[in-house]
């Protein structure tokens, strides 16, 4: 059975398409509007998924598996020779440590709060007043690295993914040259750069879609 | 080499307690005061760990790991006896996606501002209103189940410890009956109700250090 990935464009179901791209997978992609919770196909989202959030994978058990991370770790395993993730014990702890890093410290601690239009000046100030100690604790592993591992792994693709939406956040990447780098070299890296132009593409027609106005971005 | 568990009393390190509880681990444990950045023996914890949380488990490798999903995940790979996480690829993806849900949703969306003292009312506002989705689906899960799983697992130590918090918030988990008779029995099983003792003793005591008041609290 192939994989089918529930995304929205340019949210963390992004990373999981990176992924699937440096895979070279043959999986579906299903277009989510999150604010209506409507498929493209027109299905009732919260029936698939209750808590109504993207990734949300088909695996090729036929089951829905949610949550960036783990969705990130099936792709990972179900195709190994990719190499997405480390299979050594030391690199397996290393590597959840890094998911559960991207996903709490910098994801839903600072950047959800920031992206949500609907949050209050005080909780995107909270928010932001959180980024500097996580950020710069990247900033001083990627010094002198070219990724997160020697190798690019599914981490990669997550931190690339939330990293990106500081553009339309008050978060200049640029105070930490490492990450800046890091940056530069994951928009010119082939799938990253793929993944990337489809999705802000579909999120242009998103907007269109729903008459707002485009952010402005940088890159 | 034993392990050792950095960790604040009932901070989300209680979670690994609990985990090394069910191992029968002889790990050492390292009380650290997360405001001063000092560990119980007079070092600097900043030092250990830039980023100044807990837990981090030093490793039978002699490793630092940091990030509570890793540090468990780690612990029951370490004791495979203990069966503290399922093996099988599904029963893993499964583990994946609760422990990305408790660290996201709950631990770091709701309950970190909850708790945070510093964090203005509006914070507090925000983080409130986006209890109720989650804690639904946890609890929907969770009705006619023991567990999150058939059998003991991280993520039930994971879950118990965050929920735990409630009772210092204006949650009341007694709306949802499925959580709140789980954790009754997590209250009453034998190695969560050591380790909550325990860790109970030490958090008073470290009220009593700081000459703060107690928080009023349910159990």
């Amino acid at each position: 059975m192939t994989l089918t990935l529930y995304f929205a464009p340019l949210a963390c179901s992004l990373a999981t398409r990176i992924a699937l791209y440096e895979a070279g997978s043959d999986a579906g992609f299903v277009e989510v509007d999150t604010r209506t919770q409507t498929t493209e196909d027109g299905r009732d989202y919260h029936a698939l998924h209750a808590l109504g959030l993207v990734p949300l994978l088909e695996t090729a058990d036929g089951d829905l598996l949610a949550e960036n991370a783990a969705v990130l770790q099936y792709v990972a395993e179900h195709y190994p020779a990719a190499k997405l993730a480390p299979t050594d014990a030391r690199g397996r702890a290393r590597l959840h440590q890094w998911l559960c890093f991207i996903g709490t410290e910098l994801h839903k601690q600072v950047f959800v709060p920031l992206l949500d239009r609907k949050a209050p000046p005080e909780v995107k100030a909270y928010a932001l007043a959180k980024a500097a100690v996580p950020l710069a604790w990247v900033d001083a592993h990627l010094t002198d690295r070219e990724l997160l591992f020697d190798t690019f792994t599914i981490a990669d693709a997550y931190l690339f993914t939330v990293l990106n939406w500081a553009q339309v956040t008050p978060i200049k990447l640029a105070q930490w040259p490492a990450i800046a780098a890091y940056m530069k070299r994951m928009y010119a890296r082939p799938t990253v750069a793929r993944a990337f132009a489809e999705e802000r593409a579909l999120f242009v027609r998103e907007l269109e879609r729903r008459g707002e106005p485009l952010p402005a971005v940088t890159a």
